[in-house]
């Protein structure tokens, strides 16, 4: 599909000699008066004022077309200048041309971003006046996406610099250069800005490619930004064999990398053709106003990029890279594609009844069933090595505490028969609908042969061996307990408590679980998106923030470092079943009030019944550039069976969502997407910093929860470390799964 | 007044023992079992249950004097422990202890607070976790003072530590000591486990007096928090030269310095005699439950330091303090007092009439009206020698414009008369009903020689000097004109706006404005009680944070140091009048609508009338050492005249609410507190951090509103300033001042 945008600026050359003139008249007179232009808070000045548009200011007017240009406003401005007049004015111009531009009816407005030394240390006083400015710009225009026209890093400034109102006032053009490249400064500008706009999500970044691609770190800093273009100049391109423009492989990684996106940016090419040129740097203020009022500018976006008709080199090269892309993996088919960064509250796993579409979904996913029964099949394989007992002579019972519609008896069933076991099977479920299924699965799959019971799996006494008037009913055991009920982060759906639940019907000492144990972990990461969809929710939902959001976590930067002995992924803690028979009793004490009058839970007014589940973690993170985080993402990893014995004891059966290790351990299963615990502030960091997560998964007699604290303390020399900031202590008890 | 409290443990020696050894069994059995007691989390270990409480644990029980004790945690908890059995029985002790407390009646629990090494770097796992434990008490026990007993610093470790359960555990017990003291680490303590609790306002402090008082800044800081208890133990204070116990100078100027928070401490002796020993640091174990179940211990507090009647001989020595204290001063009148730290919504002057009442008390502010005596006198005196023309031959013409109920009017006529000066008076009121005073006044008391108008001051034309059916009313011109319409920030009750319009009827080129300039200054501040009190207020006042508040600040905290180049208190920006007449001609036109389409304001939607009148201003202060910031702090100047000629040319008539400058400039003149911007988040900075902050006086065509923002940039080396915390961009446009 062929697409095509025109850029425009708002107002021209005309109305730039105006503006000028205003200020340096003013000026003048300040001089002639022997009054300081540039002191700030001197007594009521008399700021000029701007005139007001003429139709010579600008060739922009009501029409069809305007609402599908991007307009650009005047790059000669100095919102953050040190002189008030020349950021009054400055603020004047923008006001003018943002409202006039909306008027018209504009969509989307480029504002070139703040100017080289806005962020240097002492010079943030013109990045305060920027951010607000650009805040009071949105209120200006309340339906018009703004784009900040920001570089990937700030190259020390060569060559002549562009004329701005600056150029007016002698002390303010002799800003020195120099001094070391620090490539975050232009993020931290937008960090800034959008920060005062309080994630205002109609603000936006148009990137500036550079010419020599910057590190990596950076390229992901900025791929969790809203990007809504890239923006090319042809500096960024080389010549190749040919005399044609191409560009460098990191280029086309970095492009590549950010097409993934759902959202890909439009890739815009600046001043690269007799008609393409005039983006808002303002290098080029020389066509006459006839030819610079509508530029037209390529456009390319992903799945395909797009590109105009226009027979244009550059055209040419993208259309050529857009070919080069590698293919779509499983998990970016475009039903995944559509779940990226998408917010789903949690389940209810105990008290919400699933629908048939959800089993399905979940039961589309082969590699976890495959793992399923590659489990229980060495289950059963070491059972019989062993020779251990069973509950029922000759027979391994096995139960699913879950069964959903089947899928977990189908595999137990399959890997009965691939391993040559004699077994008998129990279907336990609580959810009636499912329950109706199950009997027919039964009866037209399984031949009759599993014993299907409708009951929550808490509830229940075990196989139900005979029953008579003398002994009344009598209840077997189960040798292997099946289940699938972990979610994102292991232990989030109360698989620990359902499991201790039904522990007592586990036949002692060899009765094993399937899964036998699953650990949760953690990496604080960046995601300006997500905040920005948790901080609107939350002006109605007084919980967002409290929410441990499950997401596909996709637009996302990992602030930890990989360092030895703090990697970026951290386990937080464990859980394993069958858990110690002094264990459960203890619960059942608890529980049944065996402990009268005791208050001895950690929470107000538990009895603490279930605190063996508690769990709290400390762990710390290291990141080694300037950055924010937005939170917390969470994954799980679980062995469903060990091998205690023989020449493969120790050999896993494992599930993972680990990002490191899911191609290891279960490539391509989709059932989970990652867990998302959002902080709700921003904690912003600087260089050198240790990121401590102190986080809790607590419970009362009813309920369980979690709880996440983040700290960051930075190292200021060899071996002082400083706090530099603290979260909330968030937590999800408001919002916690009920027991 | 004589008084004194009983303080209590809520369990005894018995009850530690039980504990003690639910504690040491599980940790054999765990031994014995090749378990790891202390890894964090280890699968669904067996946590140890606590026994329930025994009549034989405790001596506390529900009584009509229980609500009157001050009941104490037992000491030998461990919270903070690495080992999650340790911390999880200690857990369960305090919430046993509180929840018991609470049932019988307790007002007050003390708790001892975090260990030696809980803020220690790496060490912040144990103060997350110790944190966490008081906001579960405070859930726990919702009508209860909790108060944290923590050292005003941490000594290091000498001698023998206290047996905790901790105690138990080998790899607790090998925590070494030594290290460089630094003294903040007990105060970052308490801000953590505060903010953690989100300044509840029932969390409070019991601060433990060191043998060595600590410097003036730390001791600052202390005065700062809500200090419910000093306590004092028999090492600090020394013997003088009878044998008796005394106090060092520093120990007496510290308790001095406490005792004028209208909110004093209550001095509380711990172990000083037979029946005055058990508080919680846990040293004294060893009296039978017979005796230690109710020492009755001390407490004093001011006015009068309360002292009981036990004739103990460290009681009669803070009896005797007590006398030692300086007498009270203008500013620490009862009713003064009474305001510390108290909010006011400020003033809405344009569109609320005052009371008769509110304009009483500020007329009985002599310092204030002296000061405009003189400023007239001086004034009049100028003008006299130089000769100048008047409006009207041979009388100066002068009004007071907001003459209210006339007090300046007063001061303008004695003026006169002291200089000898012929004048005419206008006295101009929008008030009606003081309007209704002011012509009774000058019946009663001006001898009618006053000239009385009701009109708002932006409304009127000048005096009346003639009216004929042929010129229509002519309007002369005021040589003089006096306002007092100054906040405590100087401008924030519109005084520039206010006199913008009136200025029109000043005589030019010699008219002149009393007051001719002001100035408005910044400085960051702690003020954890206000802070809480704001927060509070913020759960059903949406405006809370963004309101700056009128508040007679005294229980606050200097963050900034006072460095050369850099002083504690800033100017923000300056007013002076009368505005040059460009300017005004400027605001005449855009009023007028004179700029046709202009949208020059910097404010959407304006057109910039009020622009001259905007401020900006970017301040750095410095902090030596680490703390937090709530807000700033802002006063105002004002030079009411500055002779301009002679041999007394540049001296100045002034008022000041400047802390620094006031005695110099009107000592003892109560008329205005400070003003107080609030920041929505406590900003935590780390020690050599630069604070900067922006602050703007933003104005549209029909309001003013102010709009702050603070910066935390810290260095790291001689030459690195990292950024490491930023507040929002807080603005009170939702609550503006309307014009």
């Amino acid at each position: 599909m062929q697409f095509s945008v025109a850029t425009t600026p708002i107002t021209n050359s005309n109305f730039k000699s105006r503006a000028f003139k205003v200020v340096s008249d003013h000026l003048a007179t300040l001089k002639a008066n022997g009054e300081k232009g540039t002191s700030i808070g001197t007594a009521s000045r008399a700021d000029p004022i701007l005139p007001p548009l003429t139709p010579e200011d600008t060739s922009m007017f009501p029409s069809q077309a305007v609402n599908t240009y991007v307009a650009y406003t005047s790059p000669w401005i100095d919102l953050c200048s040190n002189d008030p007049v020349i950021a009054n004015i400055s603020r004047q111009v923008l006001n003018l041309e943002v409202n006039y531009a909306s008027w018209c009816g504009v969509k989307s407005i480029i504002i070139t971003g703040p100017g080289q030394d806005a962020s240097k240390d002492g010079g943030n006083q013109g990045l305060a006046q920027y951010s607000r400015a650009i805040q009071e710009v949105l209120t200006i225009a309340p339906s018009i996406s703004i784009l900040i026209h920001i570089p990937m890093y700030r190259e020390p400034l060569v060559g002549v610099q562009n004329e701005t109102l600056s150029s007016l006032n002698e002390q303010e053009t002799s800003k020195a250069a120099g001094g070391d490249i620090d490539i975050f400064t232009s993020w931290d500008s937008w960090n800034q800005i959008r920060s005062v706009c309080k994630y205002n999500p109609r603000l936006l970044v148009a990137l500036k490619v550079p010419k020599v691609m910057a590190e990596k770190d950076l390229q992901n800093r900025w791929f969790c930004e809203p990007l809504h273009y890239l923006t090319l100049g042809p500096e960024v391109f080389q010549k190749n064999k040919a005399g044609y423009p191409s560009l460098t492989r990191n280029h086309q990684d970095m492009i590549f990398a950010y097409m993934r996106l759902k959202n890909a940016p439009w890739l815009l090419l600046c001043d690269v053709g007799p008609d393409v040129r005039h983006i808002t740097d303002g290098k080029d203020e020389k066509p006459p106003l006839s030819e610079a009022d509508f530029p037209s500018l390529e456009e390319a976006r992903r799945p395909a990029f797009r590109v105009s008709t226009d027979s244009n080199v550059y055209c040419e090269y993208l259309r050529w890279l857009e070919t080069q892309q590698a293919p779509f993996s499983v998990l970016e088919t475009p039903i995944l594609t559509n779940f990226q960064d998408w917010l789903q509250s949690p389940l209810q796993p105990l008290s919400d009844n699933l629908e048939s579409a959800t089993y399905e979904v979940f039961e589309n996913d082969a590699i976890k069933y495959d793992q399923y029964e590659l489990a229980i099949a060495e289950a059963l394989k070491e059972w019989n090595e062993l020779n251990l007992p069973t509950s029922k002579p000759g027979v391994i019972v096995m139960a699913v505490a879950g069964s959903g519609r089947g899928p977990i008896v189908t595999k137990a069933i399959q890997a009965a028969e691939s391993t040559g076991s004699k077994v008998e099977v129990w279907a336990l479920e609580k959810n009636p609908n499912a329950y109706v299924y199950l009997l027919r699965q039964n009866a037209q799959k399984w031949g009759g042969k599993v014993n299907v019971v409708k009951t929550d799996m808490r509830a229940w006494k075990g196989p139900l061996i005979s029953e008579s008037p003398e002994t009344g009913p009598v209840y077997g055991k189960i040798d292997i307990l099946i289940s699938e009920l972990l979610g994102s982060f292991g232990d989030n759906e109360l698989s620990p408590e359902c499991l201790d639940g039904i522990q007592h019907v586990l036949a002692k000492p060899h009765g094993i679980s399937i899964p036998q144990s699953y650990t949760a972990h953690l990496s604080p990461i960046a995601t300006p998106k997500l905040y920005a969809d948790i901080y609107t929710r939350a002006q109605t939902d007084a919980t967002a923030f409290d929410t441990p959001w499950v997401v596909s976590l996709f637009q996302l930067d990992f602030v930890a470092q990989k360092v030895p002995g703090h990697p970026r992924f951290q386990e937080a803690w464990e859980f394993s079943h069958p858990i110690p028979d002094s264990t459960l009793d203890a619960v059942v004490a608890r529980r049944s009030g065996g402990v009268v009058g005791g208050t001895g839970g950690s929470m107000a007014g538990a009895a603490g019944a279930n605190d063996h589940n508690s769990r709290f973690c400390h762990l710390t993170f290291v990141a080694r550039t300037r950055g924010v985080a937005h939170g917390l993402a969470g994954y799980f990893e679980s062995t469903l069976y060990e091998r205690k014995s023989g020449p493969s004891k120790g050999k896993k059966t494992e599930i993972s969502i680990h990002p490191e290790r899911i191609d290891e351990k279960s490539k391509d299963m989709v059932s989970w997407f990652p867990i998302f615990f959002p902080l709700k502030q921003p904690l912003y960091f600087p260089a050198d910093t240790e990121l401590e997560v102190s986080m809790w998964r607590q419970t009362d007699d009813t309920k369980v929860w979690y709880e996440w604290l983040v700290e960051a303390w930075t190292w200021v020399g060899p071996s002082a470390r400083v706090k530099v900031a603290s979260s909330d202590i968030c937590s999800s008890r408001k919002i916690a799964c009920l027991m």
